[in-house]
């Protein structure tokens, strides 16, 4: 099937948060789901964006019954490493149940990593949940490593009351 | 002991390049250090930089034998979590052997709390190392949550010659 992956613009936010909940949904997720449309829209195309997004599309005779031709995406941000420099961090990676094993998901994650070479990044980041397996199994397949199995990288977080309560040195 | 936090300036980049190579001594991966002050002043300021820091200052008197008076950074990113919308990472926080137990690592990783409070985040993301425990320990204590241990986040990484090979679709 042919398909086309492309900038995504203010206007696929609608699309790009349809999809976020059907991936949370995936993931068992989807209570956790805070953000809306409209958040895509304030925090991905202003000034200094906090993200950036592409989108794969489908021809027309291809759209799915309820009539959507975006059929994946991948949300990016630029980041840093202190040893290596300049990185991309892959935020999200989906494509629809119907659209997979075509190589949708691959010319997502390769698109990322040509926009970080050009961008001068050495490095793509991203995480994955350890229960996963084919998400797990299809990025080492594409050349990644789990830095959390082979050297020990574990992700912290602070959020809610405890994050107030870091800012104001109270923890 | 007084010190003060502030924004880092281009004029910090000697140091905080200097420090980024005590912490990689003490995680025993000074081999894999890349980046110079000339990488941080390029990276760092410029019109959409690819982080922001802060320094600790101690009083001139407090200067070391080799007379430094930044004895502690952290370098931060705004990112992006596309269950909870924006998020501040934070790459790096150190403090000199000496000024350690004085506050100055909390008053650090405080100032990014705010800071990024202040930019409409919800979530302070970092990565520890596992066998870090005093680090480890220290995070936990402050209210962080280690989402690898409790959820299984793993970090995955491309770079190298897997990164161009994945950006050429060829992996």
């Amino acid at each position: 099937m042919d398909f086309s992956i492309r900038t995504a613009t203010l206007e696929d936010c609608k699309d790009i948060a349809r999809m976020i909940l059907e991936l949370a949904e995936y993931e068992k997720v989807l209570d956790q789901v805070k953000v809306t449309q409209k958040d895509l829209e304030q925090d991905g195309f202003i000034k200094n964006p906090f993200f950036h997004g592409i989108v794969a599309e489908v021809p027309e005779e291809h759209r799915t019954i309820e009539g959507h031709i975006k059929v994946g995406y991948a949300l990016y941000f630029y980041s840093y490493s202190s040893w290596k420099g300049r990185a991309v961090y892959m935020e999200d990676l989906y494509v629809m149940p119907d659209f997979r094993g075509m190589g949708i998901g691959k010319a997502l994650m390769s698109k990322v990593a040509q926009l970080g070479l050009a961008a001068g990044c050495s490095q793509l980041n991203f995480t994955v949940l350890d229960w996963n397996k084919p998400s797990l199994d299809f990025y080492l397949s594409q050349g990644c490593t789990d830095i959390t199995a082979s050297i020990g990288y574990h992700c912290l977080r602070c959020e809610g009351d405890k994050l107030e309560q870091l800012a104001k040195g109270s923890a």
